[in-house]
């Protein structure tokens, strides 16, 4: 260790704002290991790290050296590839790796697929880190941040309410086309009627549940979200239109949803890491429909 | 009671092969109650009852005299209404009233649209009985022969396993669409190379989590599922592709990958009651897609 190196640092740090406990750890000059980038993220999320949460280094181990980070809405075997071929070896996902919100392996255990894509990511030396419940518990919600700059909706958010936004009126189709045609999405699904005039829109990214959909639904002309079951919300919102209510609900689909908050996450890495190149990797929209087939 | 009206009918149905357990409380010569519909669905189901089950009487009570059946995929506020307005007291519906699928009303007890739809069951002397469990536990399910008909897919059911399917080679694309056409679906979603050559399908209709999606893929070339969550079954589809294997998913709608199944459950019914009217109401595919609005 070169401590006027460390001090150097510490004091850049500091004088950007940033706290020095990130730089707890001994790092060589060239060194920044998993467990550094982490202990960074956790300052900078700037909220008490939980004790119950899926935010924990699925592979790899916290002294691993850090080529390079990948951060990704989804860490699919498609975009572990890309990131080793990048040398990108620290993957950031808001997704799970292993096809489970808990990370939980035993289910797969024996599965040949998920042996296969735990022996890519030792192969290729990757750490793995679930970064989802500080990302949207950080003020304001790092996911919510990056998809309300993508779809150019800042200027229309409330000020007291983050998934709050009003719009110049605009009936629903027009209002859901366009939000397909900004993100490029091909399997947008709407419910109500597509003359419904909309000013008030909220949004809940990701998966949402009956509660708090009803009241977010309550609060907005149109409840947009990303995934929710057809049982619940969905009858919810069918039955509310049938009562009268002018209401409708646009799911975008889960990984469009929320896909720019882990671009948005990139840039924010980029803040106070600056030893290793930080790329953001997309992962397409999984989905076609069958009379627009895409390879 | 007239005794000898009740001695015939029993006759009857028991020279048609079917128990006579279901006549077992006293009815007068014109009532038919909700209770005596429910044991003759149990009768009829023949298979042993589950202590636990979601497959209950959610609104009206086992006396209510029952004026006509109508068999739905979703008891929603519109299925209701109709039902209601044919003389229709009682609502036989294989997903939730109440947007749970354990009818749990605890979370909603104080919300406006919940009491609107109990007010309105109420006021229209309905019964609505929750038919989910033992509808898919029969033998065959009763939800996959009404989808299996439908779809035309009778001859190509394999012998052995209800759920697997072979047809003539066709690519993915071609096999989607045969599918959406066929149902009139406006929002199917397919994952996979729309060249995939198909011939061994595996259908599980309605809601499908990871498991036991994973051991349905590994016996077809194609997965059918009604709905499945996007960070698990659809992101394991994804990587077995990204892998190499030859597979492809299609996720239909939940709604519209069982509705059949309550199409047949009318006919079920009308072989073991005759007293009453018993009528299909279709629910219509809740969503559209932006560029093909639906009013």
């Amino acid at each position: 260790m070169n401590p006027d190196k460390a001090s150097r640092r510490t004091f850049l740090m500091a004088s950007l704002g940033l706290s020095a406990v990130s730089f707890i750890r001994p790092a060589s000059r060239q060194t920044l290991t998993v467990g550094q980038v982490i202990d960074r993220i956790k300052t900078n999320v700037a909220i008490p790290w939980r004790e119950q949460t899926v935010d924990n280094l699925i592979a790899g181990t916290q002294d691993m050296p850090v080529k390079g980070i990948a951060s990704t809405m989804m860490a699919t075997l498609d975009v572990l590839q890309r990131a080793a071929a990048k040398g990108l070896n620290m993957v950031i996902t808001h997704e799970p790796t292993f096809y489970s919100h808990q990370d939980r392996i035993e289910p797969i255990g024996q599965d040949s697929l998920y042996q296969l894509k735990r022996d890519f990511i030792q192969e290729h030396g990757l750490a793995v880190f679930h970064f989802h419940d500080h990302w949207h518990g950080r003020h304001p919600d790092g996911i919510a941040t990056g998809m309300i700059r993508e779809l150019g909706w800042v200027k229309n958010n409330d000020s007291q309410n983050p998934r709050l936004f009003t719009f110049p009126e605009t009936s629903l189709a027009r209002f859901a086309q366009g939000m397909a045609t900004k993100l490029g999405i091909r399997t947008m699904r709407v419910i109500g009627d597509p003359n419904l005039p909309i000013k008030r829109v909220m949004a809940s990214w990701g998966n949402v549940s009956l509660m708090p959909g009803i009241p977010y639904l309550a609060q907005a002309d149109v409840l947009v979200v990303g995934e929710t079951h057809e049982w619940e919300l969905v009858e919810y919102v069918q039955d509310a239109i049938t009562s009268g209510q002018k209401k409708a609900l646009i799911i975008m689909g889960h990984l469009v949803s929320e896909q720019a908050g882990m671009k948005y996450c990139a840039e924010w890495l980029k803040g106070f890491i600056s030893e290793v190149p930080v790329d953001f990797l997309a992962a397409p929209e999984p989905y076609w429909r069958p009379d627009q087939p895409v390879r």
